[in-house]
This record gives C-alpha cells, sequence and structure tokens, in this order.
C-alpha cells in the first residue's frame, strides 16, 4: 500500500520545532518520502503510482504519541470506583475483579483500550497486564505496536513464565514485542528481583518496573532496606541492560544521580498520580539531569481515560506547579517527551520521527478547529490547547486505523467495528461487576 | 421552533446522579417537557407537530457547562507567549498588545472563542475584557449567551463607564447582560473600589472582582492595608449584594467563613492556575464550607484552552493532589459546579438544569466512543475520562448552535462560517503581533 499525504504541515520531529510544508508518502510500513516534492527524490516518488493520495488541507503531520505506560485491560473498571483512598480501591475494587478476568475478557478489554488510543493519535503503548498472550492477539489483529512488559511479582507470575513469554512473544510480529519486567519494587522479594536481574544479564535486555509510585511505599521501603527502590533496584543489577521506571514520583538527588549514570528512563504519569494523590514528580529536575523522559497514562482505572494529550498538559502544569514557576519544562520539551522519549525508551528508535526509512507511525492534527486558532506556534498549540478532538487520523506501520468521521463504525478500520468491540468489553464489565 | 429530542439518557441534574431515559421537547427558548413520553403531558407534547425530532442514539442530554471566568478576545495570544513568569508575561507579552486592539478587533476574537466553547459543550460564560459593547454584538448575532462584568482598575474603564454599560447592555437580550465588577483588588485604589461598592448599592447588584490570584499580591496587599483582600473587599461593602471571586487560590479560614457569611461565591479556574504557577485552591474546604463554587477556564492566553472538560478534571485533580487524598472533591460535586454552580453565580439559575420552564441551553454528549465504554457511572466518566470530542451538540436558547460534522463549516450554525470566522481572528493576530 502506497500512500501520498501532500498539502501538509509536517512536524519531522527532528528540527527542533521547525514545521515544513509539503508531502510525505508512505510504501507498506515505511515513510518514503518527506519534502516539498520539487526536487527529483520527490518526482520520482510522485511518479510512482499511489494507492492513496490524501488532501491534508494544511493539517499538521507528526510522529504518533507513544503512551510508555498502560494496563489497557483494566478499561472495565473505568469510572466503577472513583474518589476513593488507594489502598481501599486497590484491595476492594481492582483485585477481587480482576481475579475473575480470563485471557479472552483481556483480550476484548484491551481491543476497547486500542480503539481510544487510536482515537488520540497514540500510535504505540507499552503494556503491563495479566495475560501477555491474549494481549499480543488483541494489537496484532487490529494493527496496534504495542511493547509489553511483564509484571511478575511474588502473587502472580514467574520469572519462567516471563522467560517463556520473553521467547515466544518476540520475533513473531513486525507490531508485538515483549520486554523483561517486575511489578514494583514493594511486590518483589530480593530473591525474585535478584532471579530477573540474572535474567536480563542472560539477554543483555533492559528492564521495566514501576518505581517510587507513593511516599509511603519509599518510606516503607527504605525502613525494609536502608536505601530508596532506585538505589536499591540498580544496586541489584536489574537495570544493568537499560529500562525504565514508571511514575519516579518520590526520589531524591542521589536517586536521579544513578537514574543518569545507568541509562535509566523515566515514564512519568502525571495524570494517574492526581487522580490517585501520588503527588508530583520532579520532572524539571530530570530534564536538566539529561534523562530520557517519556509520558504514559497509566491504566483506565487510575486516570480515567487514555489520553496522551492530558498528559501532556499535566507534566508541564503539574511541573510549573511544583517548582513554582511559568517557565518550567516548556511546550516543546513535553512533545518530545511524548514521540521520541516514549520510543526511545520503548526501544521503537524507528518509530520517533517522520523521515525516510523510518516507520510510517503518523498522525494527522486538525488545525481547522477553534483550540488551534489563530495559528502562532504550533507546538505549544498541541501541549496546551491540543485535545483529541483535533486528531482526523491515526496510521500504525503504514496503515490507517482510524479516520475522524461522524459514525463511530467507519472511524475505525481495525477488521471489527467499534460498536462491536463495545458490546463485547460491556459484556465482561456486565459479568464481573454486576 | 420545536424541537424534540428522544431515545436520549437524560442528566437532568436535579435528581443527583441519576439518569433518565425518554425525551426532551423544548418551543422556542424554553424546556417544554422531559420524561419517557408515555404519560399525558408526553402524548400531547408529541401530538405537537415538531420542526425537527432528533434520535439521540442514547446518548446524554445534560445543561451546558457555564464558564464562570474568561477573557474571550485574548484568543489573539493563543500560544504566543507561554513559559514566561507571569509578570514578563503580562508586562512584554500581554499588556503592549493589547493596547492596539481595536472593537472591531476584540468582535472578531470573541467570536473565535464562542466557536470554541460551542464546541465544547459550553452553553455560556462570564466574560471579562475591554470593549463590552462589541463583545455583546458577538454573542447576540451567534446566539450565545454571555454575562459581562465590569474590569475598572486604576488604568482603564471608570466608575461612569461601568454604570453606563448598566444601563444599556442589560434588558436589550434575552441572551446577553452586564454586571457590576472591577479588575482586582491590586489594581484598584481604594477610592475606586468604593465608588464601584456605592454603584452596586445604587443597583442592589452583586460584584464580581480576581481576587487572591497570587501569593505575591496577597502578601504586598496584606502589607498595605493589613487585612486580605477578601476581608478588605468585604468590609468596603463591595459585597453587600452578592457576586464572586475569581480565583481565590490564597485564602484563609478567615477569609472562607467572611465568604460563606456574605454569599460571595468562588470561581476556580484550575487551568490557569497551573500554566501561570499561581497556585492550586483550597477546594476542598470551598466545599466543605458550603460555599457555592463555579468552574472557569480564565483567558486563552493564560490557559490555554477554553475547554471545561479540562477544568472539571482539573478541579479535582488538583484538590486531590493538594489534600494528599484520593477521595477530596468527587466528581459529581464537579459536575454541580461545572453546571449548577456556575449558573447560580452568573445570575442564570434558569439555566441550571433540564426542566419544563428552564432555558432549553443543552448538550449532547457522545458516549458511543471508547472514552466513554464500557457504561458504568456516567456522571464520573464525564469528569474523569470526557473530552469536547464527546460534544454532539450545543444548544443555547433553544437553538441548535453545534452539531458535530466532518466539515467544520457543516457543524456550526452562527450565522457566519467558521472558517470566515477563523481567517478573521488570523488577520488581526497577524496585524498586531506581526
Amino acid at each position: 500500500m502506497k500512500i501520498r499525504f501532500y498539502n501538509a504541515r509536517i512536524l519531522t520531529m527532528l528540527d527542533g520545532e521547525n514545521i515544513l510544508t509539503g508531502e510525505v508518502h508512505t510504501d507498506g510500513n515505511s515513510i518514503t518520502y518527506v519534502g516539498d516534492a520539487t526536487d527529483k527524490a520527490g518526482e520520482d516518488a510522485k511518479a510512482a503510482a499511489f494507492d492513496r493520495e490524501i488532501d491534508c488541507g494544511g493539517n499538521l503531520l507528526m510522529p504518533g504519541f507513544k503512551n510508555a505506560h498502560t494496563h489497557s485491560g483494566m478499561t472495565f473498571l473505568r469510572s466503577s470506583a472513583d474518589d476513593l483512598p488507594l489502598d481501599e480501591w486497590l484491595n476492594t475494587q481492582v483485585f477481587p475483579y480482576e481475579a475473575k478476568l480470563t485471557a479472552d475478557d483481556i483480550y476484548k478489554l484491551t481491543r476497547l483500550a486500542i480503539l481510544e488510543y487510536l482515537s488520540g493519535g497514540t500510535t504505540a503503548v507499552m503494556e503491563m497486564y495479566l495475560t501477555p498472550e491474549s494481549i499480543a492477539k488483541a494489537a496484532n489483529e487490529m494493527g496496534f505496536r504495542m511493547v509489553q512488559v511483564g509484571g511478575v511479582n511474588n502473587f502472580s507470575q514467574s520469572v519462567e513464565l516471563i522467560e517463556k513469554y520473553y521467547n515466544t512473544l518476540n520475533g513473531v510480529s513486525d507490531l508485538t514485542s515483549f520486554a523483561i519486567g517486575i511489578h514494583a519494587e514493594y511486590t518483589c522479594s530480593r530473591e525474585l528481583i535478584g532471579e530477573i536481574a540474572a535474567l536480563a544479564a542472560k539477554y543483555r535486555a533492559p528492564v521495566y518496573a514501576h518505581i517510587s509510585e507513593t511516599a509511603k511505599e519509599v518510606e516503607e521501603f527504605r525502613g525494609r532496606y536502608g536505601m530508596s527502590p532506585v538505589a536499591f533496584l540498580a544496586s541489584e543489577g536489574l537495570f544493568d541492560y537499560g529500562g525504565a521506571g514508571y511514575h519516579l514520583v518520590h526520589t531524591d538527588a542521589e536517586d536521579i544521580r544513578i537514574l543518569k549514570e545507568r541509562g535509566i528512563g523515566v515514564v512519568t504519569n502525571p495524570g494517574s498520580n492526581t487522580k490517585l494523590a501520588s503527588g508530583i514528580a520532579p520532572i524539571s529536575d530530570y530534564l536538566e539531569a539529561g534523562l530520557t523522559i517519556a509520558i504514559g497514562t497509566d491504566g483506565p482505572a487510575s486516570n480515567n481515560c487514555l489520553d496522551m494529550f492530558r498528559e501532556m498538559f499535566l507534566t508541564t502544569g503539574l511541573a510549573k506547579l511544583r517548582e513554582n514557576s511559568a517557565c518550567a519544562v516548556p511546550a516543546f520539551d513535553v512533545l518530545t517527551m511524548a514521540t521520541r522519549g516514549g520510543a526511545q525508551i520503548m526501544g521503537l528508535p524507528e518509530t520517533d520521527a517522520i523521515a525516510p526509512g523510518k516507520k510510517a507511525d503518523i498522525i494527522l492534527l486538525d488545525l481547522m478547529q477553534p483550540n488551534m486558532q489563530p495559528l502562532q506556534n504550533i507546538p505549544r498549540n498541541i501541549v496546551y490547547s491540543g485535545s483529541k478532538s483535533n486528531v482526523l487520523m491515526t496510521m500504525v506501520g503504514g496503515s490507517i486505523l482510524y479516520e475522524r468521521r461522524e459514525n463511530i463504525d467507519d472511524s475505525f478500520h481495525v477488521g471489527e467495528s467499534a460498536s462491536e468491540i463495545f458490546r463485547a468489553a460491556q459484556e465482561v464489565r456486565d459479568r464481573i461487576l454486576g
């Protein structure tokens, strides 16, 4: 499938805030041309027959957002238990219902989440949930890009299972992969952490984990081990081959030094940290230290939406409140986190920009909406006033999976109608929550 | 014009979180029937010929959002100067450019903002900006509901002008009105405040003002007057006939006691307070004290979007962070602020609910989108995962002004095309900012 986007503004994310005007061509799952098509390469590209030519009407092409931390299958709990303390929420409203989920339930619930990612301009997610095989099936069938992460802890999954997933869920699809991970420092024994570190060493692979999400968990951890979670996990060798921490809200200067030294990335989850009252991560400090930063929504039971526009505003907004400075974490840094930072941390550098040879993970944003007018500084406009209502199209690996249409069932091209995916998810929710 | 909405879910905002299923009928600018239409009143209502019948497809009708504090004409500055300290921003990026605006410029810029309100489900705003006559013209021509507030201070407008606007801009249209107001305690002399208090007494009218937005302004004010802005303004008699304060971020227990005792409402502006690093208002304390609370976006140069969905999430989210409690400010309280609280503070009680005899200021929210699925608790869903992308229709005073369509120019029914309104606003921006 060869597609030509023309009459476009293009934010490549390779040239700062600069915006080109011109064309982007794709062939199969790759970008083949970016430019104004008046050069020889452009003429050659145009001479090739396209399967589809799309007039972008002056709207903006940019790399899709990377949602670097989520639990997609939790869609069934959205709005079921809000405004509750974290402990009560987890123990009475999450764990008992999760225990009833089958792999097929999670397959259906993940499909609903994928529709939400697509309608919000997200082209790849980093996922941690209970049944990696059925989750990979959902993503592959729908054509969506997903990096799964193991979530082993003292109560579920095992080192053997993580190794099995690592060997069976990698290399089978261009769209999906599996990375080594643990749930969190406070749900894993020291022995288990050591075994996962050994597994990472065996495969020279990065490791991912929830780290230092709440003040309470960090305080209790220090009580047990006499050091911070970051210091402990690093000293156990967990990140000897890189990786990243999710949340990282409650860290200190020594933690930041370790994150930098070991090349450990940060995935911030400001929507979840806000709704669950976990606190505000020190993003200004992370930026200043030169850490690689990505942004994630966390799961739909703790956010509750899977919307990178909300997360982008919160990433800078909460930093401004925390630092008591309107200058903190400028908009373009946030846009970089939501695209290139995510791609780097998720191991998808081939999706981080619009350039020939890169994967065609592209979105088209509608600038002809009131919230984007007048045209002034478009990157800032995306971060401060953008909305998923501005997403006109989402392409993953060269396939257009979402195009905004009046009828929801005309909007998605994922092999099944949105209505049917809604119905299946509702059925799971109704059976489990009653 | 008689309109019948059928096959709807209906959140009337008069019966807690309860959601009816059935029909809403409007005639002229009023709601004439709400129910399942199987009763006699419903049969009678249906027997009347409708000009239009709208199948809501199971989606949700609810009262439109009230944006209780904004400066619409500042659309020309959106994204022109972000990530700057407040003082530098105001003095180098706002005031010099505002000085160049004509009344006709502000008319055009306000029209752009009204498109944004409508596309986000906002049916009325409380406006404070420079040229009330041209602003009222914009609202009336487009059919939009607007309460303007005087913004007199030591440098612009005057008591005489406020009185003139009060007498000439009230009673001329069902859609627009004008209320007495001052810009802020820190930009008005004691004498000016006294004169406005006398004007309010003359007309037995409420007064509105920015109050206690930043810590610095409160500290300096205390240095000058030896008391808080709230205590001072109340002691000067400014609120003897009610009114409300915008922002009210930096207040103490004594302030809250005064606000309660004098019946002064609170309009919170969390998006602006976040972006400008002004702080987090004590909304939990205000709720506990039983104050009337409304929500506003503030202007598009300080937010930067005019989106009540963002504000609703921030109202509860920031309160949760401030109180270190995921239970703070439950979702339905937020929805009440965004609808009934706004209507009360803005003096528009006839727009606060869906019931016979109320004004037909109604929105239709699309529940058949991924972010609203599965259906569970719809009010919470609106606050925690709702988006302007869910707004299917916005009706003001019985007229449908917005219906989501693929083509932007088919979406608005405001007497001029959106494209033309965009073009006019861009021209103003280009002339003034270059």
